[in-house]
């Protein structure tokens, strides 16, 4: 049996998702386990990152196992990740290297890699993550990339939480984006659109214009995957018709992927849509929907005080839920052992 | 009963305080316990630190728990404290959302965020604690920010352990300005001044002129427990007057409050009183007195060699008392739960 | 009995070395035990870590110890080092009370420090390290300063492992000098040249000129240990004759001693040698010889894909044996207690 690796939701079954999502409730209900004991994870951080640090190292504690934290080119060495390079430049380091001495420290490696905002054309190839999943002899997880699936996984337990019920099909789902003063990666809204879709809810991908698309791989996975579950994925521009009627309104800022690399000429576009910031008189046009975000939010740039302070914002408990869900993605890739 | 946090000693009755000192000596006999099992503390970091770094995230792993080191702007988000602001600038989050969703992984917080320097008006409200208490629904730990509660309480203990008695009344006690090349936070120097009054000590705060007064609310503490707790405080710009009979001598730098913000000004007035350096010709104008401070501290500028290897340092106890009493600390806040 | 520290491996008997060697042996077929129970070690980076970071926090761990990593100028203090100095620089604070304090704190002190490269008289004084073992009232470990003894037994270990037998006796071994962009350390250098010519080996050093020899102390040190223990040590600067028969080719780059602090000068006799790289070409010349790295390495500079990823390439179970002997080590030196 192949190494199994925690790099997309698409690469697991539904049926997979389901148990992971029903041992996340367990340990919402009981955290202390010993799925980890004696086990370790190294988490790589290339970026910033408070929750995912915290809800990774302290899961990973309570199942019994050991977090070390890194953080590659700042208090680690900087790596290479091009295959025969020859590497006269910064890098010290092939991710070959770094890849397989970590596997023989470590039972399992959690990578945080943004896209670096010059070029799609190499961001979307996803190439850190994939090279630690080639070159690793242990589990790889995903602690966002350039999509998050532990979010998309703390996404729907949330829901699930708020409906009541783990069947979420029918739901009318809207994934807005909202304006920040800087282009951000597509990661959450790619995952969003995912798992949304994946779950059987009926889509909606609200943004300003068709350029704010996101890239064709995650459109079509969005479509096929509403096929298949019996929901359907749309997009739509008009701000009225899409919040009309939503069960849920789930927020994210992106930059537009055919601006990528010339972000001046993009930046007047966003700064002319500010208005799509997630505003009470928004969820008023809504059927009682219920609110998320990844977090962070800068607030009153993306979402208002007030929304972000009604009961109708679950964004807390989705950030809850990643300890919960991160802790049953652990378990089961350590099971493989 | 209202969540406690341990923002200020102030907050605590003397009953209190004594307990958590018992509690440490306690701990300094015997340092593994179980108070914190299963238990979490997330440390936030806006400031660098060794001493408190190393004996909070220790502390909680000798009584079964687990710390998570953050650092926010540098490995996580910068932060947003002012409430309703639109988020445009450089914070990606809010310190609500911060606070709440770090209450949902962890059990406990503490914050280390020291002033700017730019305007006393603003650091003197020690808004980030504050807003960390106003929204954290955990409790939370002053860690230093602008004054240093849990150094208040590894000072005292190290009295009590030098003077061989818990009752410190009636101490001739001499808190020393001295020079450093940079103006510094006046943190140490606040506690000080409120735990030696607290504890009904005859204090005398040593200064070159009145601008190094502390702020009105440290003073009016300062008098205020004086008269409490049967002690005295007085402030003095003489250093034979003030170092003549003393029995303990606590020296600390800080920036003058006028000065706040224009610096440059202040600079030769401080460059002109290198003298304050504690030294052996003031040591032996004492009565035998001992001597403290906080650390770190820079040797033959704010005290000599032959003062700092002296019999009469106690600073290397002081700072290991941090450990015993941030244990004794933390178990008290774990024990509301 | 006076203080142990492992500060380097020609401080230690080859008794002791061989026992260290056989407990990490003994760690890597059963990696968890209770020898740190109780313990903790303070690991301090003034220089980035990737393996040695992972290694030590984790080898604490499983032998259920606590490390605490701390980065002193970065997230903790800058330290002054000089004796009676007047600290009115940048340092905050003086070694003694760093290495006083933490010895309070913490039952073992890990220093990564590497050279500053201005001024190797100051440099060869290994001063931060020596100054923490002069300082510090518990054992101390040297994490790579100018020698880099935790690497030194690994490597052993993985010569042992590779070779079926502890007797390395007489293996021809070549210690060779490879280009790298910028001048680097020597430690790594040092020490394979002390540890080879101690366990018995014929040792070539093969660099591109006398200037690339190594400080007088470690050749001296090397033409010592070979009389001792029936090895032999010698220099060369021919490539053919020394690859020629070697079992081992053990590759590292460091800048020319006589260069010091004037690298534009060393530039071009390093960048005439980029030749030295080893390649199949070099290692066909070879008695089957097995190769090894301390790691980080750049690839097709140092040496090609086609040698890392050779089966004669065993760097990786170097860097694994970090782990193994860094855990002997540690217990050795909690042992004392």
């Amino acid at each position: 049996m192949s190494l199994r690796h925690f790099l997309n939701t698409q690469d697991w079954s539904r049926d997979d998702l389901d148990a992971l999502l029903a041992q996340a409730a367990a340990f919402k209900r009981s955290p202390q386990g010993r799925a980890l004991e004696g086990r370790s994870i190294a988490l790589l951080f290339f970026n910033p990152s408070m929750r995912t640090r915290t809800s990774f190292e302290l899961g990973a504690h309570q199942l019994g196992g050991k977090a070390i934290v890194l953080s590659p080119g700042k208090d680690a060495w900087p790596i290479e990740f091009e295959v025969g390079s020859v590497m006269d430049g910064e890098a010290e380091e092939h991710i070959a290297e770094v890849a397989r001495v970590l596997s023989r420290y470590v039972d399992m490696i959690g990578v945080r890699a943004f896209p670096k905002f010059q070029d799609w054309q190499v961001d979307r190839q996803d190439r850190v993550l994939k090279s630690f999943a080639k070159y690793a002899t242990v589990p790889v997880v995903n602690m966002e990339t350039i999509t998050h699936p532990c979010q998309e996984m703390a996404h729907i337990m949330a829901l699930q939480e708020h409906f009541g019920t783990t069947d979420l099909r029918g739901k009318k789902y809207v994934l807005t984006w909202t304006y920040h003063p800087k282009p951000l990666n597509t990661a959450v809204a790619n995952s969003a659109l995912t798992i949304a879709t994946r779950f059987g809810m009926d889509v909606t991908l609200l943004c300003p214009t068709p350029d704010y698309a996101l890239d064709p791989r995650y459109m079509d996975i969005g479509a096929n995957n509403a096929a298949e579950s019996g929901g359907s994925f749309r997009m739509s521009h008009d701000i009225e018709e899409a919040y009309s009627g939503a069960q849920v309104v789930y927020a994210k800022s992106w930059g537009a992927i055919p601006y990528f690399g010339r972000w001046d000429q993009e930046k007047p576009i966003r700064d002319a849509h500010k208005h799509f910031i997630v505003d009470e008189a928004k969820m008023a046009m809504t059927d009682d929907a219920v609110f998320s975000h990844c977090l962070p939010l800068r607030r009153n740039v993306k979402a208002t005080d007030a929304v972000m302070d009604s009961q109708a914002c679950i964004a807390i408990d989705e950030a809850e839920n990643r300890l919960h869900v991160q802790k049953a993605i652990m378990a089961a890739l350590a099971g493989q052992g």
